[in-house]
C-alpha cells in the first residue's frame, strides 16, 4: 500500500468520520465550550416591557411643561399601577417599567426637584430615553445558531429568555488502546524490560483537550490472537465513535514481508484489514511513517505508531481534526506565530517533516525558532525531554535547504499560549 | 472618590488577590489545563534499562564478524536471560531490553538472515542503535515545574514515571451575586417589570472559562438592609476566594449625593465601605464607569455595574486577571488580531473605551474592524444583539479622532477563535 501525503490522509480521516447526531441537555452555567445542536430563537422580546434607559422622570412629551407634579415613584422590579395624567411626572430608575400614559423620560441631571414638583430644563421628544419592547431582541430572532460554540455571550442571551439549559451535541467518545507486551498500567511495579503506558495517558489528555471524551480500552498484547480478539470485541461495542491505537503499526513491514501475519509484531493494520477496511497504511510524514487509517464497523480507526512524539504529532494533525468534525467544532484550535529559523535546515523531500522548536525573542522582537532534532543514527534518540523543552513545532515541506532566518510558522500548544510568545 | 484608570484598577485588584495555597490531587487524564502545585522530578530514568532503538540484531561490536549465530530472540516486554557470547547475535525489536553481553544493534535492513545465522553487511560501532539508561530522562530531572499548566506532553512525562495523579492548585472559587429587585431566577415566570438574572448566568460562564469555580450566591434585593445582610453573611463564609457582584454600583451617586445611604438604590459600594474597605469606586472606562473594588474579610470584591456589556468587559479586563493570578495561571488568555478601523472614530479623551467590533476580510486579506456603537441618547441602547454580533472588541485610549484605516488590535473570544479570523 503506497504512502500518502498528510493532506490526503487527513481528508480520508474526515471522510470516515460522521458528525455526532445525538444531543444532550446541559445546564447553562456548564455549557461553555459545548456546541449547540439546535437553533434557538427568542420567544421573549428584550425588553419585554417598555422601560426607562436612565434615572429620571417619566412624563408625557406632549405636556412640554416645565413644572410637573411628581405623583409616584417606580424602580426596577417595582412597577406602579398608576396611570400618568396631564402635568404629572413619576420618578423612575434605570430599567424600571414605564408607567401607563408616559411616553418619555427626562434625565435626572436635567431636572430640578422641589418637594412634590420637578422642573424639566428642556422639552423632551416622545420616546426619549425609553427602550421600546423588542428594541434589543425581537421575538423570533436567532439568539443561538446550530453548531455554534456556547460562549459567555450566548449564555447571557439564553438567560435573557429564561432558559436554564441548552441542547448541545454529545461529545464524541474516543476509544484509546495501546499495544505492546512491555506496557504496564500506571502505579504498578515494573519487571525488567517493562515500561509504563505513556501513550494511553497522553492520548487521554489529548482527546480531552480536543473536545472528545476519552474511553480507555486498555492494552493489547503484541500477538495476533490478542489483537484480533481485542479488535473484534470493539466491533460489537457502541460506546465509542473513533478508535485511536498506538504501537504495532508496521515499522517492520518492508522487512518481514512474505511472512505469515501471525509472526509479525507490528500487526494492527493487518488485523484491521481482516476485520474491516484498511484505507491507508503509511504516510509521507516524519515522525511516524507507518500510521494507518481503517474503517471498523463504519467507524474510523486511527492506528498510530508507538513513538510518543509521533503519537503527539499524528494526533494533532490527523486525529484531532476528525474529533473536532465529529464534535461539530470548527477546525484550527492551535495558535500560529510567525518566526524565523535559528539555524539552516535540510528538509526531507517528498515528506512532511514536523519539527519541534524552541522559540526565543531577540532585542528587535523577532521570534527565532530553534529546531530540536534527535541525534542522527546510529545514536538513539531523546524524545520526552525534547517534547518537554519545545514551545511548538514547525511543518517543513520544502524540497531544498532552508537558510538560517527563513520565515516559518510555529504552531503552539493552545494550553500554553500567552500573548507575545507561543 | 476619584475615578481611576483601567491599569490602576487592575493592579489594585491583583494586589488584593492572594494566589491559592491549597493543593489537590487529580487523576492524570483529568489534569489537562490545571496548574501544578509542586515541582516533579523523575525518579525513574528513561529508558531505565538499555534498549534497542531499532529492529535488528543485538551483537558484540568487538566481534566485527560478518556471520553470527542467532541464539535467541527478544521483543519489547519479553527479555531474555541468555547472555550473548562471542560470535553470537540475538534478534531484537525496537524497545526491547538489550541482552547481557551485547553492546550494539545491527539494523535488520543491513542484515541477511539465513536459518540460524545472520550476515551483517557492515561492522557496527559500540553503542550503535542502543539507548543507554537515562539517555532521554535522567534521574532527578525536572519533568514538571511548579506553577506550570499541565499539557498533554507533561501528562506523557508524568506517565513515563508511573504517576497516576498529579498535585495541582485548587481552583479559585468565585462567588457570584446579582442585585436588583427586578431579577428573577431562570425558569420561573415573570411578573410585570421583572427580568431574568442574565448577569448571574453570564458570570458563571465567564468564571468557568477563566479557570475559576463559580459559586452562585443568588440575588440581593435593592434595599440597604438586604444588601447589608447579604454582604455580612459572606464575611463568615470560607467557601469563596473572590466576590463578583453585578448591579447597584452607583450610577446615581452624583445625583443623590447628600441623601442618606438607605435611600440610595445603588448602594453596594457604600455597604462595602461599611463592612470592609472600599479601594476604588469609579473607573475611567466605558462601558461601566461606576465599577468598584473593595476588600471584604481580606478577600477582593469586584462590584460591577448591572449593564450586561459592562459586566462582560469589566470581567475580562479587571476580574479575569485576578482569577488567573489566584489560579497561578499566566495572564493573557485572549487572542489578539491586527485589523484596521472600518470607519473613523471619535474617542473619549481620558477614558478607556472598549468597543465591540465586527471583523470582515477584504480581497487583500486585510481585516477590517467595524465598531458596533449603541445609538446615541436620547435613544435607548441595543445591547444583547450587539454582543451576539460582535467578533471581539478594540480598546481605544486615544485623545484625538482616529481615521478610517487606523490600525487597531482586535481582542477575540478565545472560545471562538479560528485560524485567520478571530
Amino acid at each position: 500500500m503506497d504512502r500518502v501525503g498528510v493532506d490526503e490522509f487527513r481528508q480520508s480521516g474526515l471522510a470516515e468520520t460522521r458528525p455526532i447526531t445525538e444531543e444532550e441537555s446541559v445546564q447553562l452555567g456548564e455549557a461553555i465550550g459545548r456546541v449547540s445542536s439546535r437553533e434557538v430563537r427568542s420567544h421573549l422580546p428584550l425588553p419585554w416591557f417598555r422601560r426607562s434607559a436612565v434615572d429620571g422622570y417619566a412624563l408625557r412629551a406632549a405636556d412640554r411643561a416645565e413644572r410637573l407634579r411628581v405623583v409616584d415613584k417606580v424602580t426596577a422590579g417595582r412597577p406602579t399601577a398608576r396611570r400618568l395624567g396631564p402635568g404629572e411626572a413619576i420618578e423612575i430608575t434605570t430599567g424600571a417599567p414605564m408607567p401607563e400614559g408616559a411616553d418619555a423620560v427626562a434625565l435626572v441631571e436635567e431636572s430640578e426637584r422641589s418637594g412634590d414638583f420637578v422642573r424639566v430644563r428642556e422639552a423632551v421628544e416622545p420616546g426619549s430615553h425609553v427602550s421600546p419592547v423588542g428594541e434589543d431582541i425581537r421575538p423570533g430572532q436567532i439568539i443561538l445558531d446550530r453548531d455554534q460554540i456556547v460562549t459567555p455571550v450566548a449564555v447571557a442571551a439564553l438567560a435573557s429568555q429564561g432558559h436554564q439549559a441548552v441542547m448541545v451535541w454529545r461529545r464524541p467518545r474516543v476509544l484509546i488502546v495501546s499495544t505492546g507486551d512491555e506496557l504496564r498500567p500506571l502505579g504498578t511495579p515494573l519487571a525488567h524490560g517493562q515500561v509504563y503506558d505513556v501513550n494511553g495517558a497522553a492520548l487521554e489528555a489529548l482527546v480531552r483537550a480536543a473536545g472528545g471524551i476519552p474511553v480507555r480500552g486498555g492494552v493489547w498484547e503484541d500477538r495476533y490472537e490478542a489483537v484480533r480478539a481485542g479488535m473484534s470485541a470493539l466491533l460489537d461495542r457502541d460506546d465509542w465513535d473513533i478508535l485511536v491505537t498506538s504501537g504495532g503499526t508496521g515499522a517492520s513491514i518492508p522487512v518481514f514481508q512474505g511472512r505469515d501475519v501471525r509472526e509479525l509484531h507490528d500487526l494492527l493494520p493487518a488485523v484491521a484489514a481482516e476485520l474491516g477496511t484498511l484505507i491507508h497504511h503509511g504516510i509521507r510524514m516524519s515522525p511516524g511513517r507507518p500510521t494507518a487509517l481503517a474503517r471498523l464497523g463504519q467507524r474510523p480507526a486511527f492506528l498510530l505508531p508507538g513513538w510518543p512524539y509521533a503519537v503527539l504529532v499524528h494526533f494533532e494533525m490527523l486525529v484531532e481534526p476528525a474529533i473536532r468534525q465529529a464534535a461539530h467544532l470548527p477546525q484550527g484550535r492551535r495558535r500560529a506565530v510567525a518566526a524565523r529559523l535559528a539555524t539552516s535546515l535540510s528538509p526531507m523531500p517528498g515528506f512532511t517533516w514536523v519539527i519541534q522548536v524552541r522559540v526565543s525573542t531577540d532585542n528587535d522582537g523577532t521570534l527565532w525558532a530553534e529546531p530540536l532534532l534527535p541525534p542522527p543514527p546510529p545514536s538513539a534518540s531523546r524524545v520526552m525531554t525534547q517534547m518537554l523543552e519545545a514551545d511548538g513545532y514547525i511543518i517543513v515541506e520544502a524540497e531544498t535547504d532552508l537558510p538560517q532566518g527563513h520565515p516559518v510558522t510555529v504552531w503552539a500548544d493552545p494550553l500554553r499560549h500567552r500573548e507575545g510568545k507561543p
